[in-house]
């Protein structure tokens, strides 16, 4: 297979000069490469004006190398799912100028003047659109690639489009394997030794882990953004913008609720130990939790009262049980994420933000407890609001 | 699109002694159409001391001609359905001997010794043996096209493999639409007006039908035979064959069992009201409900503990809840099969067995009961047994 990467800048300035209409013809460009994640290579090719955003995907990790191969169909899932997401919410997701197959690359607008939203949370910006943002992203993307919405002959059809078994399987190992047995590849604090020790011989709860797992093999919801942490989320005070769908598939979807509170709630555990974090941004994250869901879960419910195309799946009563099937998932799946995020090998920058041994240890502790109530207990929670009662334990 | 349909039966007998190791060189062969199912052409053809079975898809369904277009992909999905099973169940499925996809045409075996197996019952004929071959049938056919014996990539290539939008939708509309409002499609007995209409303003019952028709549209576990009722059956007292797998798409795994079970129930319906039965053959097929689903529960437990790859997977505690939450969306298909065919457009040569039409009213009354029971019960029923004493109620 040839690697076809960019190796020279020149080549990369072409590459965005000829795919984007942000430059005029005469502008001097420059190349910088901003790779942030750990899969793919980004570039900003920047002028005095305007500049744009090249990624591409090797067949491999980056930060590993070849190592570690990987499917470069990823970034043919990427420009599909963003394309996707423009017609449904264009103001969410950053504009899609050029994916080109063959060298497994896009062109997309460049995002610079936002923050990561994991940097902005850590730093305790308020940020009083953003959950509502999310809210608003999660419901239209998850319920127009939904059986709600789409005929029978479109939705295989996406099933097909969006079949992506290289990322789900990095998936599977990280959420739902690693982390439940004494794996090479877990990075366990000292504090969390013992507690580690308990989860990993904890057959009932590695009996939900199953049952979660098995809903992220085989039930095909919608299409998901597959990795909706803090850090794919970029802001400003009045905008947010959801990137990198790479490991979009179509798949349960309270995969992406359940992500995305998670890591607030990874947030809210962190900033509980700060010396330097208030009550206040702790109840802020606590809130945003629940403006995420109850948003979500209010743009869902409607879109399934007003956008229901099949009448045999239009009932209210239904619609009343599907919301609450997709909140156990949601927690379900947030539980996964926040174990995995606190002894699996891929954690979080909250954690490096304690400098304190011993708060990073409380922290993580409490993240770690929380994960498992939520998984334990997500078919009782009846609200968000009960789930976060859990914090007060 | 051409049709290439056999127009002559010299152009068949070529195609069959090409393609099938079964006749010498100068055997002198003749045609027989033998189209039964409704969808299809079928041929059989036959020589002195062998014969062999030609079937084609035409892009229409066959009693209906041109004005009901179908997918020809049928006939590739019917080819490598039944090229899996061979490899996992070969006494169980006739050999194919020949796919050929630009005629949309296989060639096989020739069960012509075989009796359908919905007519064998209809004649009360003792079969000692099916239960447990069907019960096989389904245990190998779904689990070892589960995510608990495929890994993850070779699962998302038998479900993009198996995408076949056209015969789902077919499935869809007669099994979960139809049946549940005032359709012209219907065909409702007139003792069953009443019923029916009650049916159809029933809110509890199609919010639960909703379920299992989403259960339907988006839980690929296993790769359905998607038509698993008695006329896809034929048997002999010693050998069972299944065969028409066209439907097959990956799926919910209770479907199969469940439509089996249900035709099985609606014979009991049939033969309760015959003059002619004996209440030992009712006994027998309510026995043989009990068997094929308990040998199936047994054999699937089994192949979950022995050959399950997944190490996440393997929990006994897990296990249980799988089959138990089968048996749900067993008894949950069951009776939409068993409404479908009471009152929907395709019924069962058993209704007309009955020509006295107040026993044929109490039949069908008796059955559209069941059906419903075991919809509204189906999380309830803990067992096969407690499923059927609702017979008795």
């Amino acid at each position: 297979m040839s690697l076809q990467k960019f190796t020279e800048n020149a080549d990369l300035i072409a590459f965005a000069r000829d795919h984007s209409p942000v430059f005029t013809p005469d502008a001097v460009l420059t190349v910088e490469e901003i790779s942030d994640g750990n899969i793919n290579f980004v570039y900003r090719v920047k002028g005095a004006d305007a500049s744009v955003i090249v990624k591409q995907a090797l067949p491999f990790i980056r930060i590993i190398g070849e190592g570690w191969p990987l499917s470069q169909d990823r970034i043919r899932i990427e420009a599909q799912s963003l394309q996707r997401a423009a017609h449904l919410c264009p103001d969410l997701v950053p504009q899609l100028y050029h994916y080109d197959a063959p060298r497994c690359a896009l062109v997309m607008e460049d995002i610079g003047d936002h923050q990561n939203l994991r940097e902005a949370l850590l730093e305790a910006r308020a940020l009083p659109e953003v959950a509502g943002h999310l809210a608003t992203y999660m419901a239209r993307t998850l319920f127009f690639s939904s059986d709600f919405y789409l005929d029978t002959q479109q939705k295989k059809a996406l099933v097909k489009e969006f079949i992506n078994p290289d990322l789900c399987q990095s998936t599977e190992r990280v959420f739902f394997d690693d982390p439940y047995c004494d794996h090479e590849r877990n990075n366990v604090h000292p504090a969390l030794q013992q507690a580690a020790q308990q989860l990993w011989q904890d057959e009932a709860l590695k009996g939900e882990v199953a049952r979660l797992k098995m809903r992220f093999l085989s039930e095909a919801q919608a299409l998901l953004h597959g990795d909706l942490h803090t850090g794919s989320v970029f802001v400003t005070e009045q905008s947010s913008q959801v990137i990198d769908p790479e490991f979009g598939f179509v798949g349960p979807a309270g995969f992406d609720p359940g992500v995305l509170i998670a890591n607030y709630l990874l947030s809210y555990c962190a900033h509980q130990q700060m010396s330097s974090s208030s009550d206040s941004y702790c109840l802020h994250l606590r809130q945003s939790v629940a403006d995420i869901w109850n948003g979500f879960a209010a743009g869902f419910a409607q879109l399934m009262a007003d956008e229901t195309r099949d009448p045999t799946l239009q009932s209210a009563g239904y619609h009343r049980y599907y919301v609450q099937q997709l909140l156990a998932d949601t927690l379900g799946f947030a539980g996964t994420e926040i174990i995995r995020r606190t002894i699996g090998i891929a954690q979080v920058a909250e954690w490096e933000a304690l400098d304190n041994d011993a708060a990073l240890g409380r922290a993580k502790g409490q993240a770690l407890t929380l994960g498992q109530q939520l998984i334990m207990q997500r078919e009782q929670l009846a609200s968000i609001e009960a789930a976060l009662a859990l914090l007060d334990s």
